[in-house]
């Protein structure tokens, strides 16, 4: 009986958006129901290094299927300057919940990115207008990739508007996509007016005000992950339907944390969790609507929902390397 | 940049005990000087299947050297019957805490009985008699064979008294020691008179009372880990001298958890930690001393560093497997 370990390019591979994003959108509906198990995050503080582990273990009960494993996940802020690292390196332990055996070991990075691409589009689903067909983006880093290629799977997007402060990186996403996309450099504004806007930014002073967004964008806030961070101007948040994917990490590191540490949003700013919308407890985009915001802090059900697609692959389709790395091979019927 | 993938048997023959009892004894003293970060276990309960996950982060710093990584271990009650798998499966990672890339990935489960084992050999290096040379086993499962093992490379063990309800494990260990040691199988009074005695049962009744013991016995209570679980009985505990790894998890699930929770001992009655021995706050067996306990119930740091230990001698004897399992193969200088 034997590990499957899969790389990052076996987790490209494997982990198709569309199946992804259902995963995904399923996890967010048993969060709802109170059918999953995610301790709290839990972490190492590393201060001499800059940089800290991360420990993010999930069960999840679809009632079609179950899933459990862990992530080991950091944030070295040196790494890209001085260890030709990158300053996120993720470690994912794939587990059958019935026997625990580790069924697959897989590169958590790349995971992160599709399992985070897939949270917006799910809140995309519910909350962007129906025939949204314009994209936004903040940010050209490697987030704005799968926020693409993930909301692309459930809209039909045609144009695409990217702005960042670093030229090359708008120029390598555009180069990447100007064949699939009607896609162009922009500014903020720009952005702000398609009918879907992610902002994938590590700010800690919003960038994107008010007047920036178009009057029924729906707003996939990604970039904030821990206190003291957020994109989104105050006003903007005050007059958008707030939809969060978790309360405690959304209020403590997640897009509304600063002005809910300051009393400016306060629980009652808060509309819905995903998972409400998943499961029909509260409704999506109605043609009152105006701007929608989602905060994505990612939750560590996310990770393991989309690590079962990976694997699931994976089998189908023999791809990765098998390791006996438990030591029973020869003692298993 | 490659992660080295090391399998149960790698990580046996890496191990090596004498290696493995200084890193733990140096684990000890990194805790006790508030050197190492340990987020409390968080659980993952699965009664559905009778089991239940286990993530063991941890972080340390020696002095001489510094160790991360995370342990996600299991208890599956019904594994060996229904699946033909051990109860508890272990998985490692192992991070290099200055950019947390992930050095190894390893089999756990073999890790575990090592560190544990190591973990008494270092409460026995302070608290057996000096030229202590007999040593007692109640119970002969997995366990006993590392605490032979361990306990042997700081005590010159030359006679073993071993005892089990089940007739064919104690034949197992006793052929498989039968060269090296005079050991014998015997009542639990007879292992008890030993110079050191391990006890290494899941029970919830005592089975070891006061008169089971030698006036200057040293125990290692090892088997309970859990709330509920207890070995040695309420008289015995209230005449030791008791040692504890941690004091959380001793009093929640160690071999005092029951006694303690009934007010039978008190804080009154914890004499150390390990920690204190190691450093030299308190002082081990002394000529007055009489029967000492340690209560171990295994700590997260012992496992990030008998993972070192591991690490470091796979790279000396090219052990195990590289895989990039991140994928910055290329872009690493």
């Amino acid at each position: 009986m034997n590990t499957l370990l899969l790389d990052s390019d076996d987790v490209d591979d494997c982990a198709r958006l569309a199946d992804v994003v259902d995963a995904v959108e399923e996890a967010f509906g048993a969060f709802e129901r109170g059918d999953t198990q995610m301790p709290v995050k839990s972490y190492i503080e590393l201060p001499r290094y800059d940089g800290d582990f991360r420990s993010m273990p999930a069960y999840l009960d679809t009632g079609e299927w179950d899933a459990a494993g862990i992530k080991w996940v950091n944030v070295h802020l040196n790494n890209p300057t001085e260890h030709d690292l990158p300053t996120v390196l993720g470690t994912m332990i794939y587990s059958d919940p019935e026997t625990a055996f580790p069924l697959s070991i897989m590169d958590g990075t790349t995971l992160t990115m599709k399992r985070t691409g897939a949270a917006a589009a799910v809140a995309t689903d519910y909350l962007a207008v129906e025939g949204a067909s314009s994209l936004g983006l903040v940010g050209a880093g490697v987030q704005s990739y799968t926020q693409l290629e993930a909301i692309a799977e459930i809209r039909p997007i045609e144009e695409v508007v990217i702005t960042d402060a670093d030229d090359e990186r708008v120029e390598r996403f555009v180069d990447t996509y100007a064949e699939e996309f009607d896609v162009r450099e922009g500014s903020i504004s720009e952005a702000g007016q398609c009918d879907v806007l992610s902002t994938v930014t590590p700010v800690e002073e919003p960038i994107v005000g008010p007047d920036d967004v178009g009057e029924h964008t729906h707003v996939n806030a990604i970039g904030a992950d821990a206190a003291g961070k957020h994109e989104l101007a105050d006003a903007l948040l005050e007059s958008a339907t707030i939809v969060i994917d978790d309360y405690e990490q959304c209020t403590h590191s997640g897009e509304i944390n600063v002005p809910y540490a300051e009393g400016v949003l306060t629980d009652d700013d808060i509309d819905a969790e995903i998972g409400e919308l998943v499961v029909g407890a509260k409704s999506g985009r109605t043609p009152e609507t105006g701007v929608t915001v989602f905060d994505s802090t990612g939750l560590a059900i996310q990770d393991v929902a989309a690590a079962r697609v990976v694997y699931e692959r994976a089998r189908e389709t023999d791809a990765g390397l098998e390791f006996d790395l438990v030591g029973v091979g020869d003692s298993v019927s």
